[in-house]
């Protein structure tokens, strides 16, 4: 049976890809932790038997030796069952926003909204292993990235590291998600016929996964410029990043800086110089692929990064952490 | 029966889209003009009946009296085609790019070709109506506007003019089409099972759009970055085009900007400042609308121009520019 | 400003659809009616200008001189408000079921509900042209027909006047349409995730539209078979009808029956024996298109049958109808 | 590395889906073999290692110890490289419609074109295991059944068996399924815009699967109406099968019909009486999932059939057969 994981809010679209890789992977074995039931369950064959299902409390955690409990909950619902886990002495990797930013009154600048768990911020760790793998693996709370600031930030700090950046020009991320990213609760905006056919731009210039981009890339709110739009598929991010150099370098030279800063990384891959990925090539995984373009003549750059929203994106990244918390093999899983 | 009009390519999206919007123009008449088929017709009920059909020969143009015709053409055909059907005396509204740039030499550079028809480039007037009516007017040859550049350089243009941008940071200008930009012609890249549940980039930096837009909004090279990107979706083009100021304005000084400059234009139309348009708004009508959030304290702003590339972004406006040069109300057929 | 018609449930798909053909429509000019506003409105560009806005009243509807009103309701607010509106003297074209079936016993069989207006029953004429335009004319209160029944009776009764029928077979219905068909209501089962690369059936064989098929196309209940099924597209119906013939006929027999029964209709389009049409043929129109393949071997038969639901199958339908009882001609505005 | 399999025509989309499922196979390992390159591949990150590639001759599959060839290959392809296969001692799986008919008369029939393997029809097993586990075992050939037939034969032969039916009315079978059904050389029936936003049917009653359909279910050709449909998606097929029986029965005493039928069947899930499955509850898996609706007054029934045309409907039932011919567990590598 392996070892115990519960997962809350198991319902929405990212919490039902977390059973579904859980579902396949050696060593744990899910088991759903009901909470609230605001959605419909999808009909089942005759004897379909999924995940054990517990209720959500203190209790339940440690009458089952639950070892670490994923919250695929509204950020309200995690910083109110988050300090209770702990308590338990289960780890908790929070797929919501609630751990990510650095202190209460950063999250209430964006989130409008008081923080009910600030005591709990500075050990939250930021759950992206490709820049925080140390500080992830003692932590016993992970705040699970956003699905936009994942390809962004992966895309972004090692061009701000290189110190080739023009920073005056800054740099501008235009997002792009697939429909899942906005949840399963039913609403206009992501009704079939509202969808289809369009495609629409929200959050210009003020999305609540801004701090999250500036607070690990190293780049500043005056030199950053970020869109997210909504694409009429199901599932992906693609989020085109322009950039100037200060000097000019080369498409091969970028290509070369991002080599090697993910030189041994499982879940970043790297494109030939000029060429760039698209959603499909990540739909599905756990890969962040990245692509760049480069035009020596004007110093003007693009970098193509791509995921799947629900996987890198939250579900895959977020199983990545656990396997890094519970001492298991980062990729076990998840390849 | 009234003024009759041809088109050569009428089976490709644009053509069809030509011959759709003609069909309910109260003054002129489509005639089709067969040049090559390389497109399947569709299935129609019995009896339907089509426009009449010609050759697409000089003598067919004058024995009909055509008094205009539309080349939805590639740009080869269409310097092959036009010396003919200008020395008919019919007008030319060619919806291909073989005339939109200003010399031989830079159609070289970017189209990759040489021009076979460079002495008529002098005449051809750029038919982008809200900036170069008057030059449209009296214009036997019109260089319908690509796709792409009609919605950026509406939504540029005024920016550029304002002298409030802080050029060395550039613009940045992410657009993206829906498939029907691509033609109907089958391929790989727009068969159902690769562009569903997909978004992708392509000609990074290098469009070859990227002239026009220089050549008519005021920018240099230098000064922008352009992506193009394909919409799982048949029609519509939106652009998320990003900007800095030199000095602090405001959203609504730049919604005002855009009001003053497009006062009694019909077929140009501002949001609330903060607002912007998605596709639905414009899908199947001849209106570029335009957005604008701009944010002080970066000195960072972004506008959304929407358009629909069958429409504005090549049948409608082609049919705008009809209406010029044969005297018509320039809306007529269009609202 | 010509006469004035007031749509009731503008906000939905089948009333959005409604006022912008009433826009175009020459003698016409529509009035929204506010009733109950539970839709967000779209998005507008400054200075936008929509029709006119009313109250639901009688009092408006007479101080105002509305000559017809078009409910696009669900069927409890159609039974409360036709009443009052036809007090007014106003004619009234109700989208919803209230008034399709024959009596109130009927309708609480397949509504589960009593009828609360069942005193209007007798006088309401079933809006389907084609088959009532006598009945239609001179009624104050029209059924605008379901958009399955519309597209099955068309295509079937035909058939069964023919006396070919082999009935002990029956007939199989197997429809399926876009998503616009389950209304604006955000739910669960049209959301953009749950609908996008998924096909579903619903209501299989206890649909509530199979009364409007038996009541006019000569089936009985023993003799049909009806499956409503979801494409992932906004709009429009293909339905596919099997039958079998008693004695073997051809399939130019059968289109030879369809075109002399549609002889003169304007918008049943007949297709040449072996082609059928597809949801293309008809979107955005007030066609049923029809074609026929047939097997004299098996005496087994296909019909295929579309339209676009929101046209005729709901909008463009109500507008032919109202054509006729305001004394109209009959395609004013549809073509 | 396991046991050597090799797959011809893996640029198609089975062929990919095949790759992609050995890939993650326990036991085995494929081997692409390049026959006639027609397809591009899609681009792939810096230091991606796909399988190992070999020239499609009887050498290279002997001198690697090739153990079975999975054919993806058009059905004039299979016909011609399936004998030197065999030749060099590997078994053979085809996925092409060559040897799915039991001669080369009704392969001419059907396929309009002579039979050129036709002295292999004999020892060929169809390879549909939940009728034919004992034939596919011991075979060195197997005809892989076509995407249609395994959904329908599956659903239909249990109700032919059971006697219930009233084969007067026989038995249609309305099926519609995703574009990559067509496969992956560009079209115009499968480019983006012809098949968004649409819906259309196609091979009304003389589909070349009918005949698959009739040589496992137990049905005759008068018994039988099939029509195939494009749905706008990229994957997944349902079929709505419509029935009468003879005598009164109930939709559980049908469920319990399949579910004694497929009882212990890995691949075959039964929904409870009323409910019926989606194509989404099948997607990217080997399940053919079955749901069934009856009413006893009208003695008529409806079954609901799906599967994802890519796996249960080719490569994963071709691994399905692979591992009953390899002597394997059947359901390794697919659960």
């Amino acid at each position: 049976m392996g070892i115990l994981v519960g997962v809350v809010g198991f319902r929405g679209y990212s919490g039902a890809e977390l059973v579904s890789i859980l579902d396949r992977h050696p060593a744990v074995t899910p088991v759903l932790m009901e909470h609230r039931s605001d959605s419909e369950d999808r009909p089942r064959p005759r004897g379909w038997q999924g995940p054990k299902c517990i209720p959500c409390t203190a209790e339940a955690v440690r009458g089952e030796g639950i070892a670490a409990v994923f919250l695929c909950t509204p950020h309200e619902a995690s910083m109110e069952l988050t300090p209770h886990l702990l308590d338990t002495g289960a780890k908790v990797v929070d797929l919501s926003a609630a751990f990510r930013l650095k202190s209460g009154e950063e999250y209430q600048r964006w989130y409008k909204e008081a923080h009910t768990a600030q005591q709990l911020l500075p050990e939250a760790a930021y759950g992206l292993p490709e820049f925080y793998r140390d500080r992830i693996r003692p932590a016993r709370l992970i705040a699970n990235p956003g699905c936009y600031p994942t390809a962004a930030n992966l895309a972004i700090r090692p061009l701000v590291e290189s110190g080739w950046l023009d920073l005056g020009a800054g740099i501008v991320c235009d997002a792009k998600s697939g429909v899942s990213g906005a949840g399963r609760k039913p609403s206009l905006k992501t009704s079939f016929c509202e969808v289809t056919e369009n495609f629409s731009a929200y959050s210009l210039l003020d999305h609540r996964h801004v701090p999250e981009v500036l607070g690990n890339s190293g780049l500043e709110l005056s030199q950053f410029s970020f869109t997210a739009q909504l694409i009429p598929i199901h599932r992906g991010i693609l989020e085109t990043i322009y950039f100037r150099t200060a000097e000019p370098v080369t498409t091969a030279s970028i290509v070369e800086l991002y080599e090697r800063r993910y030189h041994g990384e499982p879940f970043v891959r790297i494109y030939e110089p000029g060429k760039v990925p698209d959603i499909a090539a990540v739909a599905h995984t756990n890969f962040c692929d990245i692509g760049v373009k480069y035009d020596p003549a004007t110093r003007r750059g693009v970098v193509v990064s791509v995921e799947d929203n629900l996987v890198k994106g939250a579900a895959g990244q977020a199983i990545q952490n656990m396997n890094l918390i519970l001492g298991r093999p980062e990729t076990e899983g998840l390849l």
